[in-house]
């Protein structure tokens, strides 16, 4: 398999992005591909923020992964700053080739350069291979994960 | 009841705010309240982030109620923003009475105001009646939430 860069993603990445977040049992119900005018605004928010790490996953010039890593700084565990994981999506033609383990090992690595104590997500509970991937990378599914929609 | 206010955390509210962390089982564990120097630092570091929002509930002069809350862009949910609550703690003689709500009522009405489309938090397997009290408030428990140790 040919090399994978893993790198920020950029305005041109965004329809292959959406593709990938619009390519899933619980995405397709909620996003709309055909229209990228909301991605392209949330881009440049996030790009403006030092604290929001959006990537791609590029094999041969190929988006073929993505998350979101957020920095986010907090008074507890002694002021720890904790990573936040969100939006970890892999092309279907690379589930099980060690993409997404791959990319969850890019953010734990920025994060403990950025002084992290503590990486954090959150998986619905119908996700039951994700659940299994993330146990198998060292996490613990110690907590309930909460969703209001405002 | 004196009348309840809610507001940005100050330096001068740390002590308290630190007591509140360590004043529960878990947090006994991992806080130092006889040493704020960290806590200081961090308070520095969420004080200039203008997506932070650390805030003390006061009632009498008295800091009896804590919780942050991270506003947090995305793409994915059609380039959702979301509110991420963090580090929910209330004073042992205020439990019961309401202040846990007024203070989520508080991020959900400022988290609306800032356009965020979900709110989500985490809370330990072992926190039955929180997980009870989000409920009440509308919450679905639909996530894992997974942590792992940077």
């Amino acid at each position: 398999m040919a090399d994978l860069e893993i790198r920020d993603a950029t305005a041109g990445d965004l329809p292959a992005i959406v593709a990938l977040l619009a390519d899933d049992p619980l995405g397709a119900q909620r996003e709309s591909p055909d229209d990228l005018t909301p991605y392209a605004a949330a881009l440049d928010r996030l790009s403006a923020d030092p604290s929001q790490h959006v990537v791609v996953a590029v094999r041969d010039g190929r988006v073929v992964g993505t998350l979101q890593l957020s920095i986010i700084p907090g008074l507890s565990h002694k002021g720890a700053t904790r990573a936040l994981v969100e939006a970890v999506r892999i092309h279907s033609d690379e589930r099980g080739s060690g993409l997404g383990s791959r990319l969850i090992e890019w953010a734990i690595d920025t994060s403990r350069r950025l002084d992290c104590k503590m990486m954090q997500l959150t998986s619905d509970k119908t996700r039951r291979d994700a659940h299994r991937f993330y146990e198998r990378l060292g996490f613990t599914a110690s907590h309930e994960g909460f969703k209001l929609r405002l």
